[in-house]
């Protein structure tokens, strides 16, 4: 089992290329289960900066509301992607507590399931085992958890409430006893933020001390598999950046973080590619692919 | 450039999983991506037979009808796949000509744009280009074609109508003049067939000199990393081989592969998989990553 901790950082600009709610649902879906098949642990959605994101489309850049516009758009995105992308990481049993109806969820039906260990069935419940719970209420003495067994079970420490913990079940009698604990050989899903910042200052949230930047402009991957292979093995936190539909991510912006302290590679995963532009999540699968196998 | 032609197997039980339209239409814009990302040359779409496909699904195995109840449905989703993937390779300007509108079409607007250089636009049009067209009528001096600039060029062979060719333009004047030929040193798109035949039987159609078939059982790629790059380097012709959404391969199809006479190797190009099942389209992405830099 691999031990380093898995970052992915995507721009808020990604699902920019439609406008339908349905088609922007189902990439998300995408991403959701590439994160997961490949046991990544963390994955943060950057905001995409003007020039960055837009500077190479048709638009009146002189429009003072312009800028205002962009940054609107592409922040109610952030929040969605980041929305779903935690949607689908919660077990189904909890979802209904934790997420209102709301008019952008609309499509969340046609997400692909995760079935990551994080998601266990009713079926499979039993002592020992790992359940993530939704806090509903407390008392002097603990509180009331829904691990999704049909009936609350029982903490005895003292949690805020309607907030999603991870427990242990460690007794079951009258009543289900649980404490809060997690397993760490296993994988446990991903944790999703939107931090509206742009990609550098994201990255100081991490401190990876690995980062692969992912471009078409970056060194083909097979001319330095080996030395990335030993650098990710070493690292503890390796963080791969994704840059924007249309643009990627700018000289400027990989200049900057290259002066960061951390170790960092600019690599393109996808060699000879047959197609003029490869999309972001044939991107993000192609190179969580081709890290996973280093990894092993 | 690599000079290895890569053929991809796919069942044709693939879109089981879901009886929405434009989700299947969605799942083979996926495919249909991937394919041209990589430079795939071939895409075979074989049955699926009952006991590979349904054997573990709850259903009753004693209903007289079943058996081809589940044909008639495969067979409808084999020829649909095969009939949009070729649709995504066909040049935008000739869609209109080669597919006359019909019901399973109805979602095509949804399918992403492959960009493969076979795709050129008409403002790239010039001396020496190689171009698809159709041919449109033919009189005794040659052959009218559609390439899609505007008016139609003329070829001076006699060429089967209504089909599509690959030309290469030899002069611009009053007349367009075009002659049959395609690039031998850029991707060109691919060629994509349903079968209506087992795995097996398929396989004999391309006869490839190194066969991978993928299954979570096989062995983990990383383990025969160096062993799978020499003989895929030193191959004329690679097929990789998925089984059903369901079953995968089943181990006696995977015994009478290998007792034929090319090159097998059985492997898991997705080892420590965090989720359950991996789809069959992230599946495809992740062995064509890997396989790509091993070409390279």
């Amino acid at each position: 089992m691999k031990k380093v901790q898995l970052s992915v950082f995507l721009p808020d600009s990604l699902l920019s290329e439609t406008k339908d709610l349905k088609l922007k649902t189902s990439k998300i879906g995408i991403i959701g289960r590439a994160l997961a098949v490949f046991n990544v642990n963390k994955i943060v959605i950057y905001e995409d900066t003007y020039g960055n994101s837009l500077g190479n489309i048709n638009s009146d850049r002189n429009d003072p509301n312009r800028n205002n516009l962009d940054r609107n758009r592409s922040s109610f995105d952030g929040e969605f992607i980041s929305k779903l992308l935690k949607y689908m990481d919660t077990p189904q049993y909890l979802r209904k507590s934790v997420f209102p109806i709301e008019s952008d969820l609309k499509h969340v039906g046609i997400l692909p399931p995760l079935r990551t260990p994080n998601h266990p069935t009713v079926e499979n419940f039993e002592l020992g085992q790992y359940r993530q719970g939704f806090t509903v209420k407390r008392n002097n003495k603990g509180t009331f958890v829904d691990i999704g067994i049909g009936k609350l079970a029982f903490c005895k420490e003292q949690l805020t409430v309607n907030k999603i913990f991870s427990f242990k079940v460690i007794k079951i009698a009258k009543e289900i006893i649980v404490t809060p604990d997690a397993p760490n050989d296993i994988y446990w899903g991903y944790e999703a933020l939107y931090t509206q910042k742009t990609l550098k200052n994201s990255l100081e949230l991490i401190n990876p001390d690995l980062i692969l930047i992912t471009t078409r402009y970056g060194h083909e991957i097979n001319s330095v598999f080996d030395d990335l292979k030993s650098k990710a093995i070493n690292s503890k936190s390796v963080a791969i950046l994704f840059g924007s539909p249309y643009n990627g991510i700018s000289e400027t912006v990989c200049e900057s973080i290259k002066s960061s302290q951390s170790d960092v590679l600019v690599i393109n995963t996808v060699p000879n590619q047959g197609t003029e532009t490869v999309r972001t999540e044939e991107a993000l699968i192609s190179t969580l692919a081709i890290l996973n196998i280093m990894l092993q």
